[in-house]
């Protein structure tokens, strides 16, 4: 796969984006495939007639929101609610504001959309097996959904995640995306808006737009690049970066989107090939939705791709730093390596 | 265990000690005993003759800082070197902050140190089973070890950690406590800072000084209280707090170290009787080295215990947002429980 690395001195970054501090320590590690994943994840899971995200069982699913295409019965996505959801949509009676106790400073009702979304009709197609152009389209309905979240006004932020693998935190099979949209903004979006309001107070520019090492670059398209970031929480870590500063995900266009399902495509499968088909984490790390990009010159959307190869333990938790055993220059270049050989076949 | 609690509904709860804001949905559970431990922990692994940790095999292990009783062949507790440490105790040449590029702003030399704490020379023998003053040992073990790395000035923050099981990080099965002292100031410790600055800015007082409520109460003793937080980011998460203000662990006495040494007894035995055994995370949350009590009238230090029960995934990862399907009160209550049962039997 890879030849070994000059084993390097243990070094702590901070991450311009989030202004945390992780700790690379490769001590630990002969070389960065060690980290290959010993719970591989089957890429084609056995159909289940029970599945209720498979076509034809829809009547066991909690109610639609929409499909594509529109009220087509071969539909080839579908948005639904979630069928256990973590945030209630029905405001009830009164102001969904009002908390209890201390006038609601330090609890309030727990109102948001938390919707499910299936990405293809059959059960053993993973998001990686579609076309670029049908990776767009999964992508195009996180954008009509956030869209249609965005008008109410009391939501501060969508977060769309993947959980890919039961140890991943997937509880069905059948591959599917979620969407959950609070009426608060989450602790790592207001950290990512500090820190890159302070990179900016400090240098008149947005720190993604700033991405500059080689070192770092996985793969770049005409809209997009892919990079290992500089102090990546996780081994393998991958950001997607449009090239062109955006505050929104939800501003993505027809283009744009087809350009980014072929750079998704790509990193999935690269990472799958040299990381042993791990269970991951995919999310979406946009602005808040109440925000206009006029009064973010800052914040910049980018998608991030979690491998889960470590466990976290008593000192993360306690902490809040992470110990990560693999340098990003080294993540880099396991997984630009993949395409030299695709290349080269 | 216990009665079936009636239903609530979510609600989303701001911690004023980490200023983060955690959602709680119990619709994905009929009962909070439903989290049980699928995955209990031996409590009694057989010995092993390889084990570096037991007595009689101290040449398998890097070098021993001290021991208690010391110079004791027969040793109780022994505090040594990780053999795989996350930081450097080696400061090299140059000066530990030269960073690479950008004047060391975002990346600095990995020193530090990364101790380990074998709490016991018996193989099978857990902390839990150790007596009351024994544990005491073992907390007065960790604050020695703290005093001496607080000399080292460039050390800002001791991280003491205890991971329990192998699913939640252990990788030697012979009990054990770790502590990584860090050059820098961890996010967890920042935030904890910024928030109680700020309740204590708006009201005067220190908000773990605070804690009143009865609902959230497990257990007191002479010096300490342990409740469920009021806005617990994991369920069944228990903080055992000092009754007087006091922002360093380091600065416990003796008689105060064996009535904590009871109260995490007790805790521990609670927690392994009423949810299987889990394993689980033990951090002591202090405050910074070298900033003196004066200084902090605010921050309040604190032990908190984390059973592993749930798994986590991209919405946590991506928001910084924790979903804990346990209320605290609920938590309370459960872990309350099982102390009238042993008082009564």
């Amino acid at each position: 796969m890879t030849s070994p690395i000059p084993s390097r001195a243990a070094e702590i970054r901070r991450d311009p984006v989030s202004n945390r501090w992780v700790i690379f320590s490769p001590a630990r590690a002969k070389r960065p495939t060690d980290f290959k994943s010993k719970t591989p994840q089957n890429p084609n899971p056995n159909p289940d007639s029970s599945c209720p995200f498979c076509l034809g069982n829809e009547h066991h699913c909690a109610p639609e929101i929409f499909r594509v295409p529109p009220h087509d019965p071969e539909w080839k996505i579908r948005v639904i609610e979630n069928l256990y959801p973590a945030l209630s949509r029905n405001l009830g009676d009164g102001d969904p504001f009002v908390g209890t106790g201390d006038s609601g400073r330090f609890s309030i009702n727990g109102i948001g959309f938390h919707d499910v979304v299936i990405e293809s009709p059959v059960h053993s197609v993973q998001l990686s097996d579609l076309e670029a152009s049908e990776i767009g389209d999964v992508l195009l309905a996180f954008k009509k959904r956030i869209e249609q979240i965005a008008r109410c006004e009391y939501i501060q932020y969508a977060q769309v995640f993947k959980n890919h693998g039961a140890s991943a935190g997937a509880s069905m099979s059948h591959s599917h995306s979620q969407i959950l949209a609070l009426p608060i903004i989450p602790p790592t979006v207001s950290d990512r808006i500090d820190g890159t309001k302070e990179y900016f107070d400090q240098t008149g520019k947005c720190c993604l737009c700033e991405v500059q090492s080689k070192d770092l670059l996985i793969e770049e398209t005409t809209y997009f690049i892919s990079i290992a970031p500089f102090a990546a929480t996780f081994p393998f870590e991958i950001w997607i970066i449009p090239r062109d500063h955006s505050p929104h995900f939800h501003e993505l266009n027809l283009e744009k989107v087809v350009d980014l399902g072929g750079m998704l495509k790509l990193m999935l499968r690269n990472m799958s090939l040299q990381l042993n088909n791990p269970p991951f984490n995919l999310m979406i790390q946009t602005s808040p939705l109440q925000i206009t990009d006029t009064q973010l010159p800052y914040t910049h959307w980018f998608l991030q791709i979690v491998p889960q190869l470590t466990s976290v333990g008593g000192f993360e938790i306690g902490s809040g730093c992470y110990i990560n055993p693999v340098f990003p220059e080294d993540a880099a270049k396991v997984l630009r390596e993949v395409n030299l050989n695709v290349t080269m076949s």
